[in-house]
């Protein structure tokens, strides 16, 4: 058992603005967060079966259940991650939580 | 580097049927394409930060790459497992597929 938090960033108008906020500061921040057990991006583009997706990153957190996101969000590293969409994700962000386990 | 495939399916108007269907028929046929590495589901619920998610479940499965993704979603069992969405998934799902690496 595990826990997810995936981020679905839309499309934005400058994805290259986007692409240097989120290498150079978001993802920096993100890492700090207490119990994140591992990290995975998108690279772009994203693909449908029906042709290219309106999101232009997927963000994949992992953590050892659903009481670690909360502690991660609530200590003030999650804080200051989740401020940070601010910065850059004016676009339009959706974010998914949830318990995973192997299929 | 990896390649993800990540299923968002709709709430459906009968959840344990869905699950049912899921569990005992999809995931079976999912498991028999050519080059999945890895394949979580989510446990429902769904969270977002402003509350229950529209999406009931959320599978993601891993291959090696894009091309790898092609190739199992062109074979017989690729085939069989898309088409299996039409007994179980009417409320509707969101396919998205990438490559991907560690933050």
């Amino acid at each position: 058992m595990a826990a997810q938090v995936v981020v679905l960033y839309n499309t934005p108008a400058d994805t290259d603005a986007f692409d240097r906020h989120y290498a150079e500061t978001h993802i920096p921040l993100a890492k700090t967060m207490p119990g994140l057990r591992s990290f995975t991006v998108s690279q772009a583009p994203i693909a449908t079966p029906q042709g290219p997706a309106p999101y232009h990153l997927v963000a994949t957190l992992t953590f050892d259940s659903l009481v670690a996101i909360q502690a991660a969000f609530g200590s003030a590293e999650g804080t200051a991650t989740a401020a940070d969409l601010g910065n850059f994700a004016q676009a339009g962000v959706t974010i998914l939580m949830y318990e995973s386990r192997d299929a």
